[in-house]
């Protein structure tokens, strides 16, 4: 007899243990944390207007520096810059970033931004709104992705930077790696 | 006495169940997709400040376009512009929204908005944060609503944006369809 | 025998209450309203660039007032501000407050912010963005934190602001009193 309830009570807890597994799965890619539920990596290249590259430009100085230090203090840059998979300035746009960066710091390069990144091809439609300081004399640094719309709808994430290279005064490319954590 | 067994594991089963729908219903409100927990519609009035129009202007253009382009790239708008619950711009005012917005793009009409709304009358007292790209080319958009004070304690949500009207340089109406999907 | 089901019964009930608890446990911090899973105060010190003290200064008006009004409309100011855990200014900061804020209103004082609160120091690494209105006349005002980094990964949360001080018209002093309730 006892057999028998023991073989109930495994059972019973197999299924409670299955049911769990079933119910919690609904939540637990919101609470993975530093298990991303979407990741993807794209360049993000700045071409700045300089008076004369008018077809090339994807931002322009909106607003010049202040006198506060030699770092370019105050100079905010809107920009519609082009996305892509690849490093190479060539490739074609996977998403677009529109926004704006301003440099803060009066000892040093930092900047901060807040921008979407706008996708419209047949793999992504939707958007994502990131802001949060760019650090430049760290490796990496870490901004918010704070909502997110249509393929993207209420996610949240990180967007991890890294100075991908600046040939020019007036061209630099960061590589950003999109990490999200919660998704719907 | 299997039969007993039986009865006690149907019994317990259920109990499981029944503690599982309570402790999840907690949870629910935040992942049922695409159903608002929240949800109201605002129209957005912006009367620019033309020199001349002090007592009803409500916005004016702290940045000047850049000369990337023939769209404005760069102009940039600080507003604390009326919000009402119909498109008539002389119905009483439920909301503000202050902030801003600037045109980011070289070859058509594109803004980037971040702003807030602003509650204080007897049916909300609190504030919504808002922002993302108003891709004006598009019939409706899409902006993230990234946090809430107040009634709206912590909430997300969407900013749908259709524009409304246009009736000159100096006035714009956007139908603002905000819907909340993370309430509190 | 009834006995021994019985026994078998409350074993069983009881682990399926300790695995609900451990597992609810993870969620529980993310919902209890009104109570935040991190809190601590900051003040905010705000030292406006007035062309000669370079030296002290670390904030710098990027964009000058509109004429709309008499109430700084349109002025934004670009900082690298100090945090300290004490109101005096003379502290050690224990953090740095990057990004921006304008004033926005035609008849009154109003101001909105967006920026990164930056922890670099063994207690904290790591970063908090927070946006929204700084409605100055009201005693205190909710800003919405809507993303962290680092120590403080995916947080959200609200950064409630209060006037500590403006002993000039180049110096002004915000208590800051952020309190998380997302933490991860």
């Amino acid at each position: 007899m006892a057999q028998i309830v023991h073989k109930y009570t495994l059972l019973i807890l197999l299924s409670v243990l299955i049911m769990h597994s079933l119910f919690t799965s609904v939540h637990s890619t919101k609470f993975q944390e530093k298990k991303p539920c979407k990741r993807f990596t794209l360049y993000f290249h700045d071409i700045l207007f300089n008076g004369t590259n008018l077809a090339n430009a994807t931002a322009a100085t909106a607003v010049n520096r202040t006198q506060l230090g030699n770092y370019k203090h105050g100079m905010l840059v809107v920009f519609d810059d082009p996305m892509t998979k690849q490093n190479n300035l060539l490739t074609p746009p996977v998403a677009r970033a529109q926004g704006f960066y301003f440099y803060d710091t009066k000892d040093a390069y930092n900047a901060w931004f807040a921008y979407t990144l706008i996708f419209n091809s047949t793999e992504h439609k939707g958007t994502l709104n990131i802001m949060g300081a760019d650090l430049m004399g760290e490796e990496t640094r870490d901004l918010s992705v704070v909502g997110g719309t249509g393929d993207f709808f209420m996610t949240r994430g990180i967007a991890t930077f890294r100075t991908d290279g600046q040939p020019n005064a007036f061209y630099f490319r960061v590589k950003m790696d999109i990490k999200l954590y919660e998704c719907y």
